[in-house]
């Protein structure tokens, strides 16, 4: 039987979703597997729809595991909880069809990347927030944002560790909007390279603090060089709000087209 | 000279604004009083708007202090901000007239209350929500909490502990929402008592889960009983956004009336 489970996580605990190499933090990956297997009484491997870095949060990572054991979904859901530390918690639990693929599936991912733009650091919810000092312009980073729409060679925005075998990808959608002094920056695409939301936003910084002009982003794009675009803002900033499938698969509203 | 400071703080790391008795955990207040010193490099205290609870949050409290030493106000704010753990910082400071009172200047405090409510405890952002798991109807809690509005003696949601003189308060304001999983009220008062907030949400919390009917706020309000009242909310959801001051005190806006 194969099962899909919405996971939520506060990253700035973890070395990221995957153990790379040792290091003394768990992985997010490898603490859900093992109160996995705890419920199952059986070693239990998760897929999940996108791996994030270490310091980045998840809001609805989505991931899918096959097991023979059975539990009711409250048992899948409540008693895998209780056995996660707390800055890991499962949000719902549901068998799916044997060809659901936690990755492969998705035809969406969206991201959010909050930040404080002020004079002085944060200090309430400063575990979910990154901070720039410089006055940013929401409206004049929007403008700029939008030459990344459309199916584009994101060469520009890719870090030099990503393993993509190419970097086209299909930017549906991406806002910037302040509430206060928090600035927001939604984006959605098919898929995302490595570091690609985080290497974004560092260059929409530089247009938002008058840096650099509204036209930079889209010459950035087309000039396909990473080494001339912005530095890559930091992780605890970033959410991966969750992957979107089809509405064939039957998962909750919050991961459905 | 007088001067006037905003302070935000995560309250989860603290015994509260002001120590009281013996504790591992510093205070808000001490933590404050020893960074400003350090920065004027000579003894200062302060006096705060509204004392906070262990584990509750400031948004913007307000605290005047005296000296006569000669700082300008990047050093008041930026510099005392160096010295402060990163649970807090100072968001503005500016001289004030002498006949400023942080507390008894104040005509209004303003509250916020977050609750996540669904099945699963939070992950993300537990640090500054609580939790309730059965589902609340917050279109209820609402119209039951307007009972409340206007001058009205709060001995129903009053700690046993409150040392106030008496327990007439204004309340000027409540709302109840939902925005997804997110419950928030949001309450403003003249003053408010020892645990009040608190124990208003504990009662509305029965309210929206069906236990009691809308009317019960308001009977309880007549009753001035506070033990029949619901149980006292946990501090971690609640957030004092600040106090309001009347505008000849040219204090920043997010502080004045």
């Amino acid at each position: 039987m194969r099962y899909a489970m919405g996971v939520e996580y506060d990253g700035s605990e973890f070395k990221g979703w995957q153990q790379l190499g040792e290091s003394g933090r768990p992985s997010v990956q490898a603490s859900l597997q093992q109160a996995l297997s705890s419920v199952a009484d059986a070693p239990i491997k998760v897929m999940c729809a996108g791996r994030t870095d270490a310091g980045v949060h998840g809001h609805c990572q989505v991931v899918h595991f096959d097991t023979d054991v059975v539990r009711n979904l409250r048992g899948w859901t409540l008693g895998t909880t209780t056995r996660l530390p707390p800055a890991i918690a499962v949000r719902w639990c549901q068998p799916v069809a044997d060809d659901f693929h936690a990755r492969f599936s998705a035809r969406a991912r969206r991201y959010r990347y909050r930040l404080l733009n002020r004079q002085v650091r944060p200090a309430l919810n400063r575990q979910s927030l990154s901070w720039e000092r410089r006055p940013l312009d929401a409206v004049l980073m929007h403008a700029a944002a939008q030459a990344l729409l459309g199916e584009n060679d994101f060469s520009a925005f890719r870090s030099v560790n990503c393993e993509a075998l190419h970097a086209r990808r299909e930017l549906q959608a991406i806002s910037v909007t302040r509430d206060g002094e928090v600035l927001e920056v939604c984006v959605q695409a098919n898929a995302f390279l490595h570091h690609m939301v985080r290497n974004i936003v560092g260059s929409l910084i530089l247009v938002g603090c008058g840096d650099k002009p509204v036209s930079w982003l889209g010459e950035l794009l087309a000039g396909k060089d990473r080494t001339v675009a912005g530095p890559t803002a930091p992780p605890q900033g970033l959410v991966f709000v969750g992957p979107l499938y089809p509405d064939n698969w039957q998962l909750p509203a919050e991961v459905t087209l």
